[in-house]
C-alpha cells in the first residue's frame, strides 16, 4: 500500500465514473424510451459505488500511506497535489452523511416528473412543496460541507471551488454597471435582420456544417464523436473519446451551428488534458464524482464560451469563413453576405428563456437566479415568494413583464433533480473567456492566425495555459499563471462594449 | 440482512454488469477508435468490481441470513431458487482464485492484439505460444472449478451448464450420421442460382428492410434500437432496453436480412422475460458474470436460430412476405418469384469460414472446434499439432483443402480472448430450435398463423415456454416442461432433411 495503490483505486473510481457517464450519454442519445426506468437505478448504483469507493476505509488506508510516502516531495509535486485533492476528497464525503446523500438523490429522482408536470401546467403551487424539501435538504447539506461566510457557499463549491456570496457580489455589481446601459442603449437601436436564420435549413446540412466548424477549431473526431439530443451537451469518458452533442431547429439554424461550437470548446479543454493525467485524480473531479479534466464548471464554460463566442460570432471569423456557410447553404444564403450573417448572430433581444438568450443578456439570467438560489438557503426569500421575486428581476433586469411561471421560474430543470448552486459557472465561464482571450490575442502569431482562419495558434496557446493542467491547479492559480491575475470582467465587458457599439452604431463605438 | 438485502445486492450486481455491457455495446458501435485503450480498463474494472460484489464476505452473510429466512419455502419457490444460484455463483467464484482470474483477462488482453497479427500473415506459429499459455490456464481453471468427467466440462459450464463431453459425443455423432449423407447427397445436386442476391442493394433499404422483418416477428422498439457494427450481436441492458446490430454488404444482402432476423430472436427472449425478474438473479448470469435473462448460450441460440432458420428462411414466410421484398428492392427483385428467393436464401455451399456457413454446414463447423478444444485441454492435442488436426477435419466433414491458416484455424476471435468452451452453445441452438419448433406448431393456431403471416401465436408460444422463466429453470427442466423431454436431435435432423430433399429434390423427400 502506498501512493501507487492509491493511484490505481482512484483509477477504479474514474473508470465507475466514466461508465456512469457513458450511461447518461446513451440516456440522452440512443437509449429507446422504454430504458429510462432501469437505467436510472443502473446510474444510481454507479453513483453510490463511487462515493463508496471515496469514503471507504481501504482508500483512507491508502491515503495515509500514500501522504507518507511522498511527504519528502515539494508540495507542488504532481504527487502532493494528488494526495492533497483526494484527502479534500475524502473528508468533503465523509463530513456529508450517507443518508442525507440518499435522501437528495431519492428526491431528484421524483422530482423531475413533480416538475415537468407542474411546468406543463403553469402551476408553481404545485413543485413549491418539492422545492421546498429541495431547500430545506440542501441547507442541511451546506451545513455538514461547512462555510465561512454564507451557506450557498457550500453549495458552489461542488462546482466553482473558492467562488463564494461574497466574491459573486461585487463581480455581478460591475456586470451590471456595464452591461445594463449597454442593454438600455441597444433597445432604442434598430435591429438587424435576421429573417434569413430562419428559412428552412435542412438537418443534414446543418450538422454536417457544424461539425465542420467544430473541426475547423480543433475537435478532434479520432478521439469524438456528433451526435443529436434535445438539451446538447459535452461529455467524456477520459481525453481518449471525448463527444459532442446539439440539436437542430430546421428554422433557426444558429441553434445547430453554435452549439456545436461551443459544445467543441468544452471538448477541446478535455481532448487536451495531459495524456499522463489520463485515469489520475487530475482528470477526475472526486468531489463532484465527475469524471473531468476540467478544474471548475466556470473554467470549462470559459472553453465552450470562448470558441463560440470570442470565436465563432467574431466578425473576423464569418469574414473568413462566410463563403463556407454559403456553399453549405447556397439557396438559404445566397442573397446573404459575411457582414449581414455577422450581424444577425449578434442580435439582443431580450427574452424570457435562459437557454434562448443571447451573449448580452445571458448573464441576466445567470446573477437572478445565483441572488435567488442564495436567499431561498439563507431564508432570506422564502419558497412561495419565489414567483414574485423571479418576475420582479425580469422585469428590473430585461424589462420584460412574465406572463406565466412556464417561461419564468418554472423554466429550469435544475432544482427538480435536487441540486442548488449550479449556475454560477456561466457568467464565471463568461468573465474568464472575457480575460484569457484578451491575454491570447496580445501574442501576434495568434491574432495573425485568427486573421487567416487558422485558429491552431489561439488553441495551442488555450492547450498550454488551460487544457493540458487538468486539475492540477485551482480555477484561480490557472488564471494568475495564464494571465497574470485572478478572475477580472473587464476584459469581458471591454469586448461586449466594443462588439455591440459595432454593430448597434452606439456613440461609444471605438 | 436477509432475502430482500441479498436481491437489492444482486441488484446492484446487475446494475454494474448492465453498464459493463454498454461499455461494450458502445465499444463496438459508436465509440471514436481512438476510445479504445481506456474503454478496456473500464471494462476490465466493472468486471472486477462484479466478481468482487459476489465473493464479498457481505454477500456470504447476506446470502446465508436468506437462506436461513426462506428454508421454510418450497425448494422451487423463487426465493429458494435464487438462493440456490446465488449459493452456486458465490461458491464457483470463490473455487477460482483471483490471481487466477486476473492472469486469463491479462492473457486476454494482450491476445487480440497478437491474433490480429497472426491472423493477417497467415502465421500460426505466431499464435501458438499465446494459445498454449491458454490452454494452461483454462486447464488450470478447469481443476479450481472441479469436474466429474472431463476437464473441458468445467469450461462449458459457465455458457451452458450441465453439457458435458459425455453428453455432446452421441448427440454429436448421430448429427454427423444423418446430416453427412445429406450433405454429401446435395453435393451432386444441382445449386439454385444466388446470382440476384448479389446485386447492388443500398444499405438504407437493406436496414430498414431487416428492421420491417425483425419487427414484423415481435421485436419491439420502444425497447430496442438497430445499429450497425462489424460482427452482429444482441446484447440488453433488463429487458427494458434490449439492442441488436447487423452488417450490410451491399453485394449479399441475406447478410443483413437475416443477420437482423438472427439478432431479433435473440432479442425477443431477452424483452419477454417475466418483468418480475428485473434486476434480480433470475435474469442476470452470476456465474458468467453477464446481464442476461436467457438460460444458457444454447437456449438463447434456440431463439434466434428459429427466428432466423425455421420462420426466417420457411417456404412460408417468403411466398407470404415476399412481396415486400419486392417492394423494398423492386430493381433487384423484378425478376424473381418467392419461391427462386427461397431455393436462393438456402443453398448449401461448405467453405472454410464458419460465420458464413449454410444452415447445413454451420454445426461441423462447431462439432470441429468443440472436439479440438476438448483434445486441447485433455492434453490428447497438442497445440502444435492443432492445425493438421483442423485442416484433417474440414476435409473429412466438408471435403475441402485448407490453403492456409488464415481460413483454418486462425478464422476465430475467442481464443485470442481467453475463452475456450464457448462453441457448442451454436450446435445446441439449433437442436433446441427444431425441438421448440416442432412442438409449438403442433398447435393449430401457431399453424394457422405462421400461414397468414401473423408470428404473433409462434412467439407467444415461446414466450410462455421460454422466454418468460428467465434463468428460473435449468436448460434442460424448460426443455421438459415445453416439450416433454431433454435434448433430442431428431427434429432438428427430420427439419434438415425435409428441406433440403425438397429443394434439392433428393430422393427421400416427402
Amino acid at each position: 500500500m502506498g501512493y501507487a495503490a492509491l493511484l490505481a483505486r482512484m483509477g477504479q473510481v474514474n473508470d465507475v465514473l466514466n461508465a456512469k457517464s457513458l450511461l447518461a450519454w446513451d440516456a440522452r442519445t440512443k437509449m429507446p424510451p422504454g430504458g429510462a426506468e432501469t437505467r436510472a437505478k443502473q446510474i444510481a448504483t454507479l453513483s453510490v459505488m463511487a462515493r463508496d469507493m471515496v469514503v471507504a476505509d481501504d482508500t483512507l488506508r491508502a491515503l495515509d500511506a500514500a501522504e507518507a510516502e511522498v511527504q519528502h516531495l515539494g508540495a507542488d509535486t504532481i504527487e502532493r497535489t494528488i494526495c492533497a485533492q483526494v484527502r479534500d476528497a475524502v473528508s468533503y464525503h465523509r463530513r456529508i452523511p450517507a443518508a442525507l446523500v440518499e435522501a437528495r438523490a431519492e428526491l431528484g429522482s421524483v422530482g423531475q416528473d413533480i416538475w415537468a408536470r407542474a411546468r406543463a401546467a403553469g402551476d408553481f403551487a404545485a413543485f413549491a412543496p418539492h422545492l421546498e424539501k429541495t431547500v430545506a435538504l440542501n441547507r442541511e447539506m451546506a451545513e455538514h460541507i461547512g462555510y465561512e461566510g454564507h451557506p450557498y457557499d457550500a453549495l458552489m463549491h461542488r462546482f466553482e471551488p473558492g467562488e463564494t456570496v461574497a466574491t459573486l457580489t461585487p463581480l455581478f455589481a460591475r456586470l451590471r454597471e456595464a452591461m445594463l446601459p449597454l442593454l438600455r442603449a441597444i433597445s432604442d437601436r434598430p435591429a438587424p435582420r435576421i429573417d434569413f436564420l430562419q428559412r428552412a435549413y435542412h438537418a443534414d446540412a446543418q450538422l454536417a456544417f457544424g461539425l465542420k466548424m467544430a473541426e475547423r477549431v480543433g475537435y478532434d473526431l479520432e478521439r469524438g464523436r456528433l451526435d443529436t439530443t434535445v438539451h446538447p451537451f459535452e461529455v467524456s469518458f477520459t481525453r481518449q473519446d471525448v463527444r459532442i452533442t446539439t440539436r437542430v431547429n430546421e428554422h433557426w439554424m444558429p441553434a445547430c451551428l453554435f452549439g456545436s461550437l461551443h459544445e467543441a470548446g468544452h471538448a477541446l479543454y478535455e481532448q487536451n488534458v495531459d495524456p499522463a493525467y489520463t485515469r489520475t485524480p487530475l482528470a477526475t473531479d472526486l468531489v463532484g464524482l465527475y469524471a473531468v479534466g476540467g478544474v471548475s464548471f466556470g473554467a470549462h464554460e470559459s472553453q465552450s464560451r470562448l470558441f463560440e463566442n470570442h470565436v465563432g460570432r467574431s466578425r473576423e471569423f464569418w469574414e473568413l469563413n462566410f463563403p463556407e456557410a454559403r456553399a453549405a447553404f447556397p439557396e438559404q444564403l445566397r442573397d446573404i453576405d459575411a457582414e449581414t450573417f455577422w450581424r444577425a448572430i449578434n442580435r439582443v433581444a431580450p427574452g424570457f428563456i435562459r437557454v434562448e438568450a443571447d451573449e448580452l443578456t445571458y448573464d441576466f439570467h445567470i446573477m437572478l437566479r445565483v441572488d435567488l438560489e442564495a436567499a431561498l438557503i439563507d431564508g432570506s426569500l422564502a419558497v412561495k415568494d419565489l414567483p414574485e421575486a423571479w418576475n420582479a428581476k425580469i422585469a428590473d433586469y430585461l424589462g420584460l413583464s412574465v406572463p406565466d411561471d412556464r417561461v419564468g421560474v418554472l423554466q429550469d430543470v435544475h432544482w427538480s433533480s435536487g441540486q442548488i448552486g449550479t449556475f454560477c459557472n456561466y457568467t464565471i465561464g463568461n468573465v474568464m473567456a472575457g480575460q484569457l482571450y484578451e491575454t491570447a490575442i496580445k501574442d501576434k502569431s495568434i491574432a495573425d492566425g485568427l486573421a487567416r482562419a487558422d485558429y491552431a495558434p489561439l488553441r495551442d496557446w488555450m492547450v498550454a495555459h488551460v487544457h493540458t493542467h487538468g486539475r492540477r491547479y485551482t480555477r484561480d492559480e490557472l488564471l494568475v499563471r495564464a494571465t497574470g491575475r485572478t478572475l477580472d470582467p473587464e476584459p469581458y465587458i471591454a469586448h461586449l462594449t466594443a462588439k455591440y457599439s459595432e454593430i448597434y452604431g452606439l456613440p461609444n463605438a471605438a
